[in-house]
């Protein structure tokens, strides 16, 4: 930010904002390698995200001007070329068209990040991957996100069935945990267990059918977690081909919520490996 | 339902489904000892929570027309007084106001519900509490309850600065646990752990500066889990009052969701005391 401070917008239809006008219809359709973040937390997550060269970096932010003075450390972590406007709660409204933002709103760029198998292949020779097919709720994205990074997780990698996390809600429901967290999303579940399998993984499915108890899974230098979809969970062809493991609870209940079923597996597996 | 089936709706202004206009906006305000039940599974929660005889109960059920046959051995589940309704999808949408209902409704009444010294007083030798202080979200509230549920929780006590599980939102949620979970929603935190403290629960505070790991809690007949509001956390003249857990995770982060809390230390209690 320029020495003079942030730029004040007095109209919603100044071009140099022009990257915040509706961002609530427009990430549900095009992506253009742009995502937003909102909120003080995830601001800090960019922040080391865009330190961090991981590929993800700040391209404007935009602040109600309220706001302006209790961010100031948190502004003074980004670069200076980074701009930084504000405007009033009338403006601020006009161009976000919504007001989920609580005044705090970044436009992000992502580019050049490492596919599955350059990911796969940089993994430490101890580590913990969780795997995700199918999911479909950005709700649930975000919060697995969450649970990896809390737990330890050195890197998510998904299907390409499964959803985009760097969609607004998902990185906000993550607290920002999207932006630091190395992930992959391309290619069948079949390909992402064979190259785990070939990674030297301890691969277990999770599903209420599960053989083993996650409170029994033996530690082992690398562990890969592996969810499915919200609805039915994971396929029994993908469950024939790995290990699995059930959450118990109580029966003629619905089985627990994946974010959930996953944060309960990850701490135990993260426990045993003493990771955490 | 009577042997006709389900009566037909034509008009949006029918008074026989006067209870169900405009629903979304009405359960933010007034309660009148109503709820909202939405979708399929929280209907059969709603069923066997009317047959249980708790002091819930059905009023009324209103379905898209092209639900009903699917649905015909759930109805059965009620008794033939409650009235089933149905409508098509334009006079469906004209009386909710929204349209994230699935075309499965149900008006629900409570009355008679225990209080929270006469749960106490009855609760099994043995037995599960989660305590709740402060919950001011809907969602978490409902995914507590689902937790609960899934682990075996005897009955969930809340003080009276937590937010009504009954809202529609967190029946939703809870996939109907709150409708089959015994609870109460009365008093302040210092007198319901007063209460647990008399009755011969070890109870132990849920916070990121917990003494113990939640995997070393020790099993008791008695346990309560008692957790905070999703900023804050439990503040520290309640957590100097009871024994503290923390859930180990990665530092430098926010600390998990207070739902995804204490569905890992749900899960750890329910397992060292045997009850799933």
């Amino acid at each position: 930010m320029g020495v003079a401070g942030p730029i004040r917008i007095e109209d919603s239809a100044d071009s140099r904002i022009a990257g915040f006008v509706s961002i609530r219809e427009r990430d549900l359709t095009g992506r253009e390698g742009r995502f937003i973040a909102e909120g003080t937390v995830v601001l800090r997550m960019l922040a080391a995200a865009h330190r961090s060269g991981r590929g993800i970096a700040a391209e404007a932010i935009l602040l109600l001007e309220s706001r302006v003075a209790g961010l100031a450390s948190l502004l003074a972590e980004f670069p200076p070329e980074v701009p930084v406007y504000m405007a009033d709660a009338r403006v601020f409204d006009a161009i976000a068209g919504f007001n989920m933002h609580r005044g705090v709103l970044a436009l992000g760029r992502f580019d050049q990040m490492p596919g599955r198998d350059a990911l796969i292949a940089n993994l430490p020779t101890c580590s913990l991957v969780l795997a995700a097919c199918g999911i479909s709720n950005h709700d649930n994205m975000g919060s697995l996100f969450r649970n990896a990074a809390a737990f330890g997780v050195d890197a998510v990698l998904m299907d390409q069935t499964t959803c985009d996390p760097m969609y607004r809600k998902a990185i906000r429901v993550s607290v920002g945990s999207v932006l630091t967290l190395p992930f992959a999303r391309e290619g069948t579940a079949a390909d992402l267990i064979e190259r785990l399998q070939a990674g030297g993984f301890a691969i277990w499915g999770l599903s209420p059918r599960g053989e083993t108890d996650v409170g029994e899974i033996a530690p082992a230098p690398r562990t890969a977690l592996l969810v499915g979809t919200e609805g039915e969970g994971l396929p029994q062809t993908i469950l024939s081909a790995v290990r699995t493991a059930r959450i118990r609870q109580r029966p003629g209940l619905d089985s627990l919520n994946v974010a959930m079923a996953a944060g309960i597996a990850l701490h135990q597996v993260a426990r045993v490996n003493g990771r955490i």
